[in-house]
């Protein structure tokens, strides 16, 4: 199904897919895409946080400020091409119950959490997931969605050097 | 229309509204909606935004940590309240050309703007508009499009706590 609706959007876009067409694609009725989801917006969003899931752990780059850097200009670069914009509204889109916005807040939890640890037990002193969810990853996200001109990769830099050097508790 | 669309969701959820439904219900004729919004999404995401507009600008507690507590408290139950939150996805979800998450920015910056100019008037030290809108404004909205189960309003004032007093710059 997912593979079906991928093929798809890369052959005409994402405006004008329907049911009965992904249906066709993937060789089941549309029945069948009808009792699994609701509506097409649930089923894109479905596929879309599928295709938020980060592919690797973030890279290691020997330091914390590196690992931070590198990772937040990633994600702001990923997250703010037109692909990555279509995923998160479309992940937004169809989410009755809040379990997909939810599930693409776990995959960004699960990153900074894995670059925390991998610091704390080089011994560095880290902040908090939370104070880099809120100060880095959640200004990233505003923007992607509210502020789009305003975008660029020393942006998530420097949002990393604030929760570095004007947000960790003392040690 | 607006009036239109706003009936017809007190009435009966947002759920089922349909172009012909709001049409009868304003007095036109479909295809004049047809004319003036590609879709029912781009319908729903302009009247979204109209009802996201603040009605007066934030109330003067007469000093800069009391107008931005008392204000960003507020921003949190309404955008988080379930009319906000459907109201935040409308205007997300029919905005092709980002135009109207772009005015729901700017509402937020008028806001922020009015207070901050207000105590620099009565010579208050005062943090510029993005610092608050980054990290007051940007990680509320991130915990309500992705992480709503960690909002309360004392979550608003501690951001305001830490923008005034560990992200101002030195006066």
């Amino acid at each position: 199904m997912h593979a079906a609706v991928r093929e798809l959007q890369a052959e005409q876009g994402r405006g004008d897919l329907t049911i009965p067409q992904i249906a066709a694609r993937a060789g089941v009725t549309p029945s069948t895409l009808y009792r699994r989801w609701g509506d097409l917006q649930e089923l894109l969003s479905d596929v879309a946080v599928e295709r938020l899931r980060p592919e690797a752990p973030p890279a290691d780059h020997g330091n914390l400020r590196a690992d931070l850097e590198h990772w937040a200009a990633a994600f702001l670069e990923e997250m703010s091409s037109p692909p990555g914009r279509s995923y998160i509204r479309d992940a937004l889109a169809g989410d009755p119950d809040g379990s997909n916005s939810g599930q693409c807040s776990a995959y960004a939890v699960d990153q900074v959490d894995t670059i925390l640890s991998r610091a704390a037990e080089r011994g560095e002193h880290v902040p908090d997931t939370d104070t880099v969810m809120d100060h880095v990853v959640a200004p990233v996200m505003y923007r992607i969605l509210f502020r789009p001109g305003l975008l660029d990769p020393q942006y998530a830099r420097d949002l990393v050097a604030t929760v570095l050097y004007r947000l960790m508790p003392l040690p």
